[in-house]
């Protein structure tokens, strides 16, 4: 098989919405509840959505701005049919951000909802929960649309390779689509590709064994677990031929923050002369940032490492040093692919030409 | 303070012996319930020392040796005082062996004390086990010694750093001593130089901080745990100054095979700039392999990586890949230091000239 007309849709419905704008409900995956137990939260009103955001069960920034779209859509069957309808929509917006301030897409997303309700907003309250819903529909159809659009340009970098190695979870799970670090696997692999997935577990929170080798599991895809250690043996063993991971915010210059460990095996990957691909939408590209070095990094907490998973595994009293994510220098990435493009050789001046 | 006239003794009693020949018996510390609880086992029957090894209450090459050393002694107790005393002492040795039939250095330690007990026995049994002791003794203080020898060597180097990184546990509870790669920690410790050591969790196992960190901690050695994928980012930071790990084996041309994560380790200090020692004792070295090549790379079971934190942490039936240990290559490695001196740069020649 080849060519792009393989119809793919994700391994699972991470965010989907059930039924009419009127009485209709918000339906999540609840990903605290995997690797182990697959199970759906319906969320049927505006504290439903801001605890599953709270409290992660809806997870990943895209993933997070179509819930919260849908979630506008839930809150507002809640509010008053009176003149004071839109007072209430953007009060259940500001509600819903408050479930995680810091996540850019949540806020994002409920504002362009807000908008589309004022803008709609005639008096006819059936009319403007619909025009919501399509909003809605429209955030999340456009992010399945930039998962296949890095897809397209990943999936023939994949087909070359029997493994591939990846590190956290830029799934399926953090998007309402294919994934942007796994897009490119799900499309390769349904236009009939078979190889093997490598997933870093992801220390402090495992989040490649718990998400990433789940839902590639889901999809057929073969998977093998590896602890984040071992990345530069299965590279010299040459089991893998490419490395892709997604990335948090990229700045002017393709210097890339992601997930802590990253820039550890875009070291690890160059010395083996294994390409090291960056996949992420247009979206995550920060241009007022002229480089890495000016992306501040975050603290994490102790406990992730001396008791991770419920256990304790360092002494009591044990100080850590838990940086959340670290910045790969542009010079290791061999490119970044975008749903505008592939960015190759990373630098300021291909950067601003594709997501310029 | 300087110079070697620090009186330095281990943070811990990992193996001893109480009392005399004929009465006394083994205590060792029970490192499986480390870090939480600081327990001792009295051995007072080769079983109980024979289940200590095989347990891993007592762990470590050097360690098991000098246990074994001195459960030979326990062992030697029961043997009835007849002329088949010699017989009993054989079986004795053959029985501990089980315990853990792949460590080298109990058979040899064993043996030790079963030639010693041939040499001396004149049919008083009094004095027999008294050289048995004397035998298991020796063995101790050879332990000891070579980890101040180490010591001597390693510890000027630590003196040039405010931040040291270390993988794994190569430290006083694998030894009878002050350990390999922590030796010139504590004697730079003890001479009054004050450093931050950042111990690597070491996944699956989390030797680093279950074992490393606690001990650290015991000596008052300013101690911080890191997970595994965050030493990029520690050197990244210039937060050390060197990177030191012991050895399970070390071929003619320098190639170090090591705990799994060794390797990706040394390349990322090599990028960075920092200096990548091992440490271990001249037994480490087997000349008769000729390069890392020919090391063979045991496998471990796939539940350590899916449920290693009490946890399961990965999907039931993923598939896994565990090597337990790596091979860095000798150019990555600044220097390794023995107990019979530095060899400095890495190679055959070099290597044959301090250990040959």
């Amino acid at each position: 098989m080849s060519g792009g007309e393989v119809k793919i849709s994700p391994p699972v419905k991470v965010v989907e919405w059930v039924g009419d704008a009127k009485r209709g409900h918000l339906r999540v995956l609840d990903q605290t509840r995997l690797p182990t137990e697959t199970v759906f939260l319906d969320c049927r009103d505006a504290l439903g959505v801001w605890e599953a955001i709270r409290r992660l069960a809806v997870r990943g920034a895209p993933a997070i701005g179509v819930a919260a779209g849908y979630g506008m859509v839930v809150a507002a069957q809640f509010i008053p049919e009176t003149g004071d309808f839109l007072t209430g929509v953007e009060a259940a917006a500001e509600y819903l951000e408050g479930a995680r301030p810091t996540a850019v897409n949540l806020s994002w997303a409920a504002r362009r909802v807000v908008r589309r309700a004022q803008q709609s907003f005639r008096g006819d309250f059936d009319a403007v929960r619909n025009a919501m819903l399509d909003e809605a529909r429209a955030i999340h159809a456009e992010d399945e649309a930039m998962c296949l659009a890095i897809a397209e340009h990943a999936a023939p970098l994949v087909r070359k390779c029997s493994g591939v190695l990846t590190h956290c979870n830029a799934g399926a799970l953090a998007t309402a689509g294919i994934g942007t670090a796994t897009a490119g696997m799900y499309l390769a692999h349904a236009r009939g590709h078979r190889f093997t997935v490598y997933c870093d577990e992801t220390r402090p929170l495992l989040q490649g064994s718990r998400l990433t080798a789940w839902e590639l599991m889901q999809a057929g895809i073969e998977t093998v677990v590896i602890a984040d250690n071992m990345a530069a043996q299965v590279m010299r063993e040459r089991r893998v031929q490419m490395v892709i991971t997604g990335a948090d915010r990229i700045a002017a210059n393709g210097d890339a923050a992601n997930k802590i460990g990253t820039y550890g095996l875009a070291i690890i990957a160059a010395r083996h002369g294994v390409p090291f691909y960056v996949a992420a939408p247009y979206s995550t590209f920060d241009l007022k940032i002229r480089s890495g070095r000016d992306i501040p990094i975050e603290q994490r907490g102790a406990e992730e490492i001396t008791e991770g998973f419920g256990r304790r595994t360092a002494p009591i009293g044990a100080k850590t040093y838990s940086p959340a994510f670290d910045v790969t220098p542009a010079e290791l990435i061999t490119a970044i692919i975008t749903d505008r493009g592939i960015i190759q050789p990373v630098n300021e001046e291909n950067v601003r030409k594709v997501v310029g």
